[in-house]
């Protein structure tokens, strides 16, 4: 199936059991990061979400139990991505393609933003995406800057780097600061060291990319900031998705972009 | 005092027990809505804001028992609003100055958004706010259009609504659009009664204001939604502030404005 299917058929594939990346499916869509929780720690992560607005963007809260989200509606949370973690204790104990048999009624699912649909911006604005063009895993970094603790959950924020040309940077600054929900302006731009990040080559999630003469790194905060939080804290039980393999939502990615 | 003391100030004379409305104080800086609930309803209350962001837009929430923000480093949420209002199970039992003695170890507070900073953003792009010019309280009205329910907490969506020279429509939509966390663009322009409003002269909240010809009606989501979909709730306990009443941050309102 090409990627210029609609999300449902993308969703549908998935659910028949293809578990491929879904980088380039369903163009212009907004794709999230999924995190699904007992309901007894959902109150952590949402209250980290809202003092951690950048890493943590939520666009949607399921009710205790339901595997059905406002948006995509007719998609089953469970099965309709391509591949999941499964984490016990911290632990990551299966990697499926549904979760029918892990599912409980007390979990609480939160779908979250992903820098896939700021990246679709920013090349329609004329900035060059270097790990798309090297056909990588963005780089992502532990910062030394702590998130604000919520309940149980605390972390560094882990931030996403992007080469940028320096004449774009401030196209880049602007572009993605008017998509909040997918997380918004960079954090940070230059300088890795005063990030408390010793060698942009070694990155602690994701591919290295190459920066090319006259580019300048651009930080910005990523989505594996909550999913490092809440797996140092333990739960008993948390489902993700698998990198890359994420969930692709009916939502238009210009639905997200501010004025 | 006058308006143009320092926020701090402001909660000084508070907190030693003036009881005025904050509208014109500390101007520039954020003025926000309180809603405080027992941990117990913290979860549906965030859930509702996550849902219904642009009525319920949450700029900070407390641990629980802290009377502490990050907002204002220094205030007592206790005392450092000219006035409260405490219910229980839905009835208004008091409007103390202080709510020391109604304090609990399991309470949890939250500030949210106000339209004040998105007024003073209207007045500096030229844009004439008709209630501030006729001394009254904005005009407000319960729609009929559901909130998204979370939990135990629904009800319709609550706008204010103020008459804008029709020609100036679109920068008091631009002006606001660039506010999200406090209340963001309208939700609505002219056509009451499309969204249930039979009477603009009677609102069901504040005052009637005037329009002047050549006005158009133009409504944005609005912070008494959260706390009547509360109220109606029936909570054990519950302390808002008075109406007018507000908390008196450190932020300023630019923070909130995106480029």
């Amino acid at each position: 199936m090409g990627g210029m299917a609609a999300p449902a058929e993308h969703r549908a594939q998935y659910r028949a059991g293809l578990a491929a990346p879904t980088s380039g499916a369903a163009p212009g869509h907004t794709q999230a990061n999924l995190v699904v929780l007992p309901q007894d720690w959902a109150w952590d992560m949402l209250l980290f979400a809202q003092r951690n607005p950048q890493p943590v963007p939520v666009l949607e809260v399921t009710d205790p139990g339901s595997p059905e989200t406002t948006l995509a509606p007719g998609a089953d949370l469970r099965t309709d991505l391509p591949r999941y973690r499964v984490w016990r204790d911290g632990e990551l104990v299966d990697e499926p393609t549904e979760v029918l048999d892990v599912w409980r009624d007390d979990l609480v699912a939160f779908l979250i933003g992903c820098s896939f649909s700021f990246e679709t911006a920013l090349l329609a604005a004329g900035v060059p995406v270097r790990n798309l063009e090297q056909g990588r895993i963005v780089s992502m970094y532990r910062t030394d800057r702590p998130c604000r603790p919520a309940g149980r959950l605390s972390g560094p924020l882990v931030v996403s780097m992007r080469p940028v040309p320096a004449a774009l940077v401030p196209v880049a600054v602007q572009v993605t600061a008017r998509m909040p929900q997918v997380h918004g302006a960079p954090v940070h731009v230059g300088a890795p060291e005063a990030l408390g990040i010793a060698d942009l080559g070694a990155p602690d999630y994701g591919d290295a990319v190459e920066a090319r003469p006259g580019d300048v790194p651009v930080f910005w905060a990523c989505g594996v900031t909550p999913q490092a939080a809440v797996l140092a804290s333990r739960p008993p039980l948390a489902i993700t998705h698998a990198p890359g393999h994420m969930f692709v939502t009916d939502v238009p990615d210009a639905v997200y972009r501010l004025p």
